[in-house]
């Protein structure tokens, strides 16, 4: 009978959970993990175990369960499965991956009915992304009310921003009211960190801009591992060009939008937030692998490609230049998440544009993915860092779990 | 009988004017200015000579003339006034500063009905700034239709900018439809440009920052005299902190404030145009000078003071990193308009924490609002060159009616 932890990291249409335990030395290892997909539309579970074998593989077709609606079903259902797989083990927390903690945690917490009912009233800040981190909570609670769960934020890794990063110019009760910005991927920050920490990288100390470039893609400037400034504010769309969101554009054009164009907000914020970004301006997908591809192959859309991926270069840089400016210079730069650890060329544009900055990239290390993938000449370190958002969660549960422990 | 010019600079609701005639030897001079304010609440108007001597102050009562929709009539009188004035002198042309010329005008234009009616079309990119440039425009039209008129734009100087500073990542119709960063204050810039060039200043082919920081405020990239990026796009909304405009905010919050807030689209206007900005973060006012005063007063609302003057500093600095990297370097930066010429505190904040590239301010050159406020070893050279968008506005418009002469 071992200790597990289980791991949840849920999104808008889909739901991802690693299983821990225990292995007898202290050590926590994953021994099974599960993607449920096509919540609202196709549900379909998948589940494989530390060697890749496949467990589970179920298509739910009760059109009664591909309703939005359904995801509690469905998360229930999964549960049953995990609850009867782990046996005599005991699942000593659950921790979730939750996007917005509002203006009052910075650090994981325990999950109780109020603090359930505060994340729940950030939704309207987010409501295409915090219902996906509340229906998993919301199931356990039911279930098993005795299993302690513990959020940790995407937003808390922002909290050491000073006020001129936080603030917009708005009149300052918006500011009272919670319209700051926040920041995201601070789990992805936070393990960099750690990781530099961990590798006594002179960066853990120095100033560093780390860049989170996946489907959503964000930068933020480290000062001394602490957070100064992200591009990602209010919400997950500002910043930089996405897969399928805009980034930062002029505020103007949404009333613009609304005022001439006659969209419905509901209209403009399906148009912002999935159809703009690396698809909007291509035209060919929202995947950057299918942008570059598209260029290479000369394809009939490879002058809108070629210009989505200079305009998401474009913007990256100007981040990267910003965010110099909030630290007063740069040491390192760190590349991460899928476009960031697997497309040199990008990686590639980027440095070569920075050499102002004191960049100096090793092409060859670069396409070989290397760790370091500056030159030993270069002002700025830049290295490739795989991030890892599950072990920061791991390592925080279990801190928590530990902590409540020693107080008991 | 000598040649006049008359230049018109309208705003939302208040028309400046000058008028120029030819000095015997070539040169125009200037020999009166206007303003006409309170347009839509309190009409005024003063006019005075070269010898700053009152020629009119005329302040109108009839309610009727305090309607916004009184605009026409009241710049009616104003031409009856200078058509007297001028007596037998002779106006070739009549210059206007237009806001907005869309993606179709990168040079100035004589106007007839098809362009202003292009013109007019634009109104809905900037509702609140287009109609003050058109309504004195088509006074003239139906009062003098033989005087030529010219429009100069505020647009056109950032006509250079390559694809990727000039799109959203929207979809492509978008673009196409009008949808575009366009960038404004774009006759400071070409009047800074033509001063580099008058002075052979070494930036005039350099990489250079101008600041142009007034009620409304952006800064442009430019490189060898041609623009590469600026920070307003769409409208003079975006970019950094103004007046009374939020500068780049999340767009989302603008669904945020519509869905949640329940706020009508009028409202949201109103709200990020005209209630946020400095005026909105310190409560004070929307003018620099009033909040400088209240931090050194320690006033009951110092530290909200010092929150926005930070603010504006802190995005301003940031967007010269985000155009160093646009640029790949700095050469120069220049401060102009209202609060670029004349706040040494805020100049003094930015340079110093643009340490870091190389800028090194000589704080008594500073102080003392010299030409060059750099020291002679800063790597940047930081210059103070206070704009005169009419001087630009009357070269454009002589060579207009120059060249046309030579082509007739």
């Amino acid at each position: 009978m071992a200790d597990s932890v289980l791991i949840i990291n849920a999104g808008s249409s889909s739901l991802k959970f690693s299983l821990y335990h225990e292995d007898g030395n202290g050590e926590f290892i994953q021994y099974a993990k599960g993607l449920l997909e096509g919540i609202g539309t196709k549900p379909h579970l998948i589940v494989s175990d530390q060697n890749n074998t496949t467990l589970v593989d179920k298509i739910w077709t009760d059109p009664k369960l591909s309703q939005p609606s359904a995801r509690d079903i469905l998360f229930d259902e999964t549960l049953e499965w995990i609850f009867n797989h782990i046996g005599d083990d005991e699942i000593i927390a659950v921790g979730h991956r939750v996007v917005h903690g509002g203006a009052k945690y910075s650090r994981p917490v325990f999950i109780n009915e109020a603090i359930y009912q505060y994340l729940e009233n950030l939704t309207p800040f987010v409501p295409l992304h915090q219902p996906g981190s509340l229906s998993p909570m919301r199931v356990m609670m039911r279930k098993k009310p005795n299993i302690p769960q513990i959020a940790c934020f995407d937003t808390a890794f922002h909290a050491t921003m000073p006020d001129k990063a936080k603030r917009f110019a708005l009149p300052r009760k918006y500011y009272d009211e919670g319209i700051r910005r926040y920041g995201f991927h601070g789990l992805s920050y936070q393990y960099i960190v750690h990781y530099l920490n961990q590798t006594q990288s002179p960066l853990a100390k120095g100033k560093t801009i780390v860049a989170h470039l996946g489907n959503g893609a964000s930068v933020a400037a480290i000062k001394e591992g602490q957070c100064i400034d992200t591009s990602m504010s209010f919400t997950p769309l500002d910043g930089l060009v996405m897969g399928t969101r805009t980034g930062h554009i002029d505020a103007a054009i949404i009333l613009y939008m609304l005022q001439e164009e006659k969209l419905s907000p509901e209209e403009v914020e399906s148009l912002i937030w999935k159809k703009s970004g690396l698809l909007g301006v291509s035209e060919v997908s929202s995947d950057m692998r299918d942008i570059l591809q598209e260029v290479i192959n000369q394809g009939p859309k490879a002058e809108y490609a070629k210009q989505a991926f200079d305009l998401f270069v474009y913007k990256l840089i100007g981040e990267i230049g910003r965010l110099s400016a909030s630290l007063e210079g740069l040491d390192g730069l760190i590349f991460t998440a899928g476009i960031g650890a697997h497309a040199p060329n990008m990686r590639n544009a980027v440095c070569k544009s920075l050499k102002w900055l004191g960049v100096e990239i090793d092409e060859n290390a670069n396409k070989a993915h290397q760790e370091v993938i500056s030159t030993p000449n270069s002002k700025v370190l830049v290295q490739i860092i795989p991030t890892n958002e599950e072990s920061i969660i791991l390592k925080d549960i279990l801190d928590m779990i530990k902590k409540e422990k020693v107080q008991a």
